[in-house]
């Protein structure tokens, strides 16, 4: 399932549409919620929304993703992070469950999140642009 | 499981640490993001920061869940409701686990969010204390 984790973050990185849709489940019920967002529980408009980040600009082409801790039961888990993109760290949680034999997602939450205690404020974006996170 | 996520908004509407303690997993990991603050991983300081949430006085003693999204698999599932507080919408994630035949609570992260659209605004807390949510 960490495996499944860092294929978010790369499909972020790398600004692949289609991994991230290989990605969200198929047939279970999804959810997202995206810091400050309405929430979405709609597969179509999940996908629309991360469309929208990974052609915003704006948006920031790295991230580090840190303080993994992974919990699973049977066919479903969760992933909960640390996600340091420049400038700002989030907590996110990542759940997952298994479909035809892999760990797809079926619900993401990130939130703003203070940086840990005594570390220095996450550095700023490479002038170049990283494509692959570690 | 709706029921395990009803346990969680009681407990802290009734000011019941004991039944907040009850209700977190004891043999699964355990994981608490409240908004905006660090990520807490021990049982204990999870129990801790919600007995400090508890005993403050200033925090609301009325929360309205709406829009529960409840996603089980085996002995694992989850939760995702909006939290109407006084002045305050937020989304949160609540995880369970199945231990000793009841669904146990491994993970709640809370994040501020916007109102549904078109919605009024949360009414103002009420003078009388509601010990009860619905």
């Amino acid at each position: 399932m960490a495996r499944a984790n860092r294929a978010l973050y790369r499909a972020f990185v790398d600004r692949d549409i289609e991994a991230m849709d290989a990605l969200w489940a198929r047939a279970a019920p999804v959810a997202c919620l995206h810091p400050g967002q309405p929430p979405l529980y709609d597969r179509a408009t999940i996908l629309a929304s991360w469309r929208a980040i990974l052609r915003n600009p704006a948006q920031p082409t790295t991230v580090r993703i840190v303080e993994d801790v992974v919990v699973a039961r049977g066919d479903m888990g969760m992933v909960i992070c640390r996600e340091i993109l420049p400038g700002a760290h989030l907590l996110a949680t990542n759940v997952f469950t298994r479909e035809d034999g892999a760990w797809r997602m079926i619900h993401h939450q990130s939130a703003q999140a203070p940086g840990p205690a005594g570390a220095a404020p996450a550095p700023p974006a490479p002038k170049r642009d990283r494509r692959k996170m570690h």
